[in-house]
């Protein structure tokens, strides 16, 4: 059973507030054997005072030994089930530079490539084409037409960009163009049930237009197309949760993720403080609360320990601020974990903390991985967390009589 | 899969005995914040002797966040996954009173209300009829007769009563006549799918039947409809782990719930001590016994902390009790927890204790809320449990070679 069938039934609506502070890939691991851990050498003492209050534990974003992406990671934190929810890697992409896809709509992320006289791939990447190259060339292609089609064509970054297409009856499932290999020509794009048929034809058609306006190029004399995918349905926060919800983030892709499941994106911070602002000047409009920090986990990808360090006691700094509004819950977390030691995102479970007047407290009076893990919280799987979000904010009936 | 494809397979018949002490709602929060929980407060010196011998943990009744009624509480600990088998409003209703739903039959929920002249509902309750005035009513009720069904009506209190309709062909799913609102006329049941066809035309010829016979009384002048529901289809204790079941309950509700599975109500207690007396008297009848213990739950829904340490304290008692038997396994837990603090049943995990020789005792030495955090159970689902009484009790094979 879907938990949203239960949560669909069984919430209630109050005049709670619920706030969920996620520090992008918080957790990591110590920097040597035998130390600590970027949050345990962090100085924190508001996130410790809160674990004094409230009930910690570890948040596994999928399953034992997955490390998920930001897509997945935020769909567990809100409650989706991450494997029965996947966002296609062309939703991803749109969703990630704040294109705000519609239903129906099939986005392709698209690299530009570079073709020898035979028409084979000769650089898969059109040598890493920079931005500024790129731009120009992306904004070029957005003279294709094909009737009955609307057609979006957005840069990313370097080769990358998207190509979104809007019209009746585009089905998602068509097979990438790229053939992962050079010396062999694109592949052309086929659908892959009859669904696509005609996503497949008008793929066919804007590579036809797009080689002819490419073609003298140096390097990016043609393009392949990639992740075909539809955007996602996700039922929204109001139905599944009855929770008018907000997103207070920076960076698009986080925006796009709290779009897609039907959050407001308010306000336009560039830092922390100025989010923070945001929830304030926000606070009497909505039940629920996602604020976003990125820092942690560019920091831990880019493996430097110190520097994220320093993020999360400045995410440590921003709790006073929230405090002063009183949430009925507040939640802190992170989508994944993302060690500086490894450089990149982790499978390893995330600390977590919840506060309300209800959590059963444990004993724990600070907050990191090791304390994590005798937490009251035990070790759960992110898509229930929302579940114990709203039942500490009493917004959740009696399952069954 | 279902976890009693694999008892069904596995389990084993031998002498033990195995006994689950339910202390219902035993689960709690502190008092004040930094406080002890009710069970940790109590002086509970033999459970703190069994916490020494054996291992404890959290029992999650159905999925984090979720507070259960009784019904999927106790399937839960029955080792029924609690999302899987719903017992109908109906159902539990019937249960709940002590009346023997056998398969087939359909049982419905009813309210006396109020009509006006004009046929409109004025009051769904009909003005919370005592009990002393609605049980005539409702027997005056047993005067109905349909051909080729047996019609059982019976009181529950105030505007409350049960119909179970007993005949072939009758089906659960007829929607409620219930509108939910006032100032309009209560409706027709309706059959919501094929099967159900003949439960909707009984109901309908019921429910013209009793206008008639109510249409002079100044309140209760008509009933509503709600919650059809069918007798549920669990498969019996027997069948699913080969134990012989006795269940010991003082209360209706817990014997009908511990009669779905297929255990035997033995005794007729009023007090925990003549349920422990009707434990001993049976001791050789069956190999598995659930004792049922209300007042752990009814004292938190009351809000009385002080009383639930009490009542806990009584529970504590009978353990020298159960021990004189020389059980293979104990077990005491809880269906949920019913914090005072809260009023209400609760989502919080339940503190869970289980002894055997074959048990891997944790470092415990007394049983509590917060020594089960980290104790040698861990967190676990409810339905878990049973297979972990089976195996303790050498009952159950290898799964797969």
């Amino acid at each position: 059973m879907d938990m949203h069938d239960l949560t669909r039934e069984l919430h209630i609506k109050n005049d709670s507030k619920i706030v969920m502070l996620v520090g992008d890939g918080l957790g990591g691991l110590p920097k040597d054997p035998g130390g600590k851990t970027e949050l345990e050498t962090a100085d924190t003492p508001n996130l410790d005072a809160l674990a004094a209050r409230g009930v910690q534990g570890l948040s596994t974003p999928v399953k034992p030994g997955i490390a998920p992406g930001s897509g997945p990671g935020h769909l567990g934190l809100f409650g989706y089930d991450p494997l029965k929810y996947q966002i296609g890697r062309g939703a991803l992409e749109a969703t990630g530079i704040g294109f705000e896809m519609q239903p129906g709509d099939v986005a392709v992320r698209c690299n530009f490539c570079t073709l020898d006289a035979q028409g084979n791939i000769v650089d898969r990447r059109a040598g890493r084409i920079p931005t500024e190259e790129s731009v120009p060339l992306v904004e070029s292609l957005r003279q294709i037409k094909i009737p009955g089609v609307e057609i979006f064509v957005e840069p990313v970054k370097e080769h990358r960009f998207v190509v979104v297409f809007r019209g009746d009856g585009l089905g998602g499932n068509v097979k990438d163009t790229d053939p992962q290999a050079t010396g062999v020509p694109p592949l052309d794009p086929v659908a892959e049930d009859e669904a696509s048929q005609k996503t497949a034809e008008v793929a066919k058609e804007f590579l036809r237009q797009a080689r002819e306006i490419l073609k003298d190029h140096p390097k990016a004399n043609f393009h392949t197309m990639r992740g075909f995918a539809e955007r996602p349905n996700l039922p929204p926060y109001s139905e599944v949760y009855g929770l008018k919800a907000a997103a207070i983030a920076v960076y698009p892709m986080y925006k796009g993720l709290a779009r897609l499941v039907g959050m407001d994106i308010v306000g336009d911070a560039k830092t922390l403080e100025e989010q923070i602002d945001t929830l304030k000047k926000h606070w009497q409009d909505y039940d629920f609360f996602f604020i976003h920090f990125k820092y942690t986990d560019s920091t831990g990808e880019d493996g430097n320990f110190d520097e994220k360090v320093k993020r999360t006691e400045q995410l440590d700094g921003c709790i006073p601020g929230i405090l002063e509004l009183n949430p009925d819950v507040l939640i802190v977390t992170g989508d994944h974990s993302t060690p500086a030691f490894l450089k990149s995102h982790s499978w390893h479970p995330v600390p977590t903390l919840l506060v309300s007047d209800c959590c059963r407290p444990d004993p724990h009076t600070s907050f990191g991985e090791t304390t994590a893990i005798t937490g009251g919280l035990g070790q759960f799987e992110a898509q229930y967390l929302m579940l114990l979000a709203l039942s500490n904010a009493g917004r959740m009936g009696k399952y069954g009589a």
